[in-house]
């Protein structure tokens, strides 16, 4: 089922609007989710990489030229982190990402981004049986860690943050995106980036630590869908398609929402990247708790200051929502999403500057790491912006330094 | 080009044999490759994987069913660790292997086991310049690493290692295996297996490790290929397919032959995996030195005594081949592959109790370990057999033991 691009999203009805609140508002409480009356679920081709391609307002030569350089195909060679060493880079790590997101090039699925990762895998006739939901839940924790993610937690679906339709890529026109029957959990996994190359941020260079979790996360999200078939249950391996996945991390007790309008997560600060498998494997939802994290971000403007097209807001959390690709009707820090956007393709690769400068963008292998978290997630919040701030700028690593590194 | 799989091996010319003794002759020495008049090249047509679907000597219900079985197609049911969850985790981690090896099957190509995997991206019309081919090997070799391989070596191109034809998988016949000019060097990477699964061969669960680094090789081989494609130069992603990996292993450093057919390296004893890119990057080879660990060998028997088929040898290496799955001229210890593989078949799944029981298999994260491989490869090599011997027979980890691991 499909429908054109321009197709208005339906009314959510009173109905639904009682029905969401009776089923998540206290935990919307918990979170510290405000969502108003003009809640509107999100529609794929609104969002910035879709409009690149059909939204004149948004599509130009610098665009274009951005999605060709992924193949190669519009190498600037404006220098250091720009040159032909640092795309070549960058485009390997992407390449097992886009070997899955090119496979349903026929059918319009763009496999993690515009469609859900295609089954490769039957569910078995044969359920495994499951007695104890909490150790099956400590089970694929420990598997997708196994596998490689570097966070895992679980929480209910939640269609409010479901695309209310994908996009169909051979066209460009709206697609169902109703999930199989029987989704009843969502498993969130991080990524954690490679920490020296998002120090090169802004440069080709450092889009590699972007493209290798994307590679990694493909990965990682097709075996653990693939087990929990094997087991005889549903399981819908998804990157960025289907859902928005913020909500659902923040949900799962990841981390929680920053300033950058990245979640935050205690063990990488923002340096992380998500993906989520929907199943029907019985599990137990994590409970999250306050963590302190966006506490901090209200009294520290360090990634919108440094963000060179000033696409970042300095003020508190609005609803303000003047742009197709902003949500409607959820009170948080929302980027202008046209400068950001616009910067990226002048840049020619994925900008991340204010995941770079982010006070929790830390490794954590070190006492005094360990101990400035703990301050800035508690009430030593003031002392460690000032120790935070006495440490100057945040240098970026330049991209030659990079290279010559043992 | 095609040719039905009963064509005879060509004879290898006189002088064919010549230029090899002049230009392999030196490092064969070194390396203790002892090569004799009878070497002809391997024909991967004789393979026990690829005999198991013509040769009916090899192919079986048992046969059949182990291939079945990584479909979830036979499942056994024999109780721990070969369960429903068992078989659900090994076919699993396999999965990102698969979806390589299953894109080529209409043209034949098992990308990764019967052909080298297609390439992703063209190679850059503009050559980056290395000026200097050592900075370039060090280079390569941290790219690699940091797309997660463990190990990393450079040698030359010894075309004897090459089979000498591929196998068409749509009707077996023999198939063209050469490769595209320019090619110089190779780059071997190792793939460290999970220690605590490999502690429960024999398993259906245990195949998790092996299938793991499978997936594991086949992103990291495309994209370290990808990237040498995008500086402008030919690199040709392998897996098992197009050359024998252990003597090119070997040759580039990363360890020593040992009695259980498995490359031992001073890391992970022989707990690894190996892929291998064929480039015409100008790299400066490995020179690799004596380690020690074969040496232990020639006194130990521990993989031979515990292998229930009784395939492997007790005695010295040898030239004898009597299975047309064993190459031809080399001294070496040779498994008998076809009570090997009889007794993978019948357990479902691949064994590797040999990896496991070998006294090399050890983490190294400890210091006893680390004496103990001193010791193992020097001069005090009876006293850690003492050693290893007084600890006893290494137990297998019980399979639901490694289920209720935290």
């Amino acid at each position: 089922m499909s429908w054109p691009r321009n197709t208005p999203e339906p009314e959510v009805t009173p109905e639904q609007r009682v029905e969401w609140q009776q089923r998540f508002g206290e935990s919307d409480r918990a979170l510290g989710f405000e969502i108003s009356k003009d809640f509107k679920p999100f529609a794929q081709i609104n969002d910035m990489f879709t409009r690149a391609f059909w939204d004149p307002a948004i599509k130009s030569a610098d665009s274009d030229g951005f999605f060709a350089s992924y193949r190669m195909g519009s190498e600037p060679r404006r220098g250091q982190g720009f040159s032909q060493k640092d795309f070549a880079l960058r485009n390997a790590s992407w390449v097992i990402s886009d070997i899955i997101s090119n496979r349903g090039n026929d059918t319009g699925m763009r496999e993690g981004f515009q469609s859900w990762i295609a089954e490769d895998t039957p569910v078995a006739p044969t359920q495994v049986e499951v007695p104890d939901a909490a150790a099956q839940t400590a089970e694929i924790k420990r598997i997708a860690k196994m596998f490689g993610a570097d966070l895992v937690g679980v929480t209910e679906v939640d269609e409010r943050w479901h695309y209310s339709s994908r996009v169909d890529t051979r066209d460009l026109t709206q697609a169902d995106n109703t999930l199989p029957a029987g989704i009843t959990h969502v498993i969130v996994m991080a990524h954690a980036m490679d920490f020296d190359l998002v120090e090169t941020y802004p440069s080709a260079l450092a889009g590699a630590s972007t493209g290798r979790e994307y590679s990694h996360e493909a990965a990682i999200v097709i075996q653990v869908a693939t087990y929990i078939r094997n087991l005889g249950y549903q399981a819908v391996a998804s990157m960025n398609d289907t859902a928005l996945v913020i909500p659902y991390a923040i949900k799962a007790g990841l981390g929680e929402y920053g300033r950058n309008q990245m979640v935050l997560t205690p063990e990488f600060g923002p340096r992380v990247r998500f993906s989520k498998i929907f199943t029907s494997l019985p599990l137990v939802n994590d409970q999250p708790k306050p963590l302190g994290m966006t506490t901090y971000c209200h009294s520290c403007t360090k990634c919108a200051d440094a963000c060179p097209p000033k696409a970042l807001p300095k003020g508190p959390p609005e609803y303000g929502a003047d742009s197709p690709s902003t949500i409607k009707g959820v009170k948080k820090w929302s980027a202008n999403c046209e400068k950001c956007f616009g910067y990226w393709a002048k840049l020619k690769t994925d900008c991340a500057i204010c995941m770079r400068v982010c006070p929790f963008n830390r490794t954590y292998d070190s006492w005094s790491d360990r101990v400035w978290r703990k301050l800035a997630t508690g009430r030593g919040r003031k002392l460690a912006q000032w120790w935070e701030n006495r440490n100057g700028s945040r240098e970026r690593l330049k991209p030659a330094d990079w290279w010559a590194k043992p």
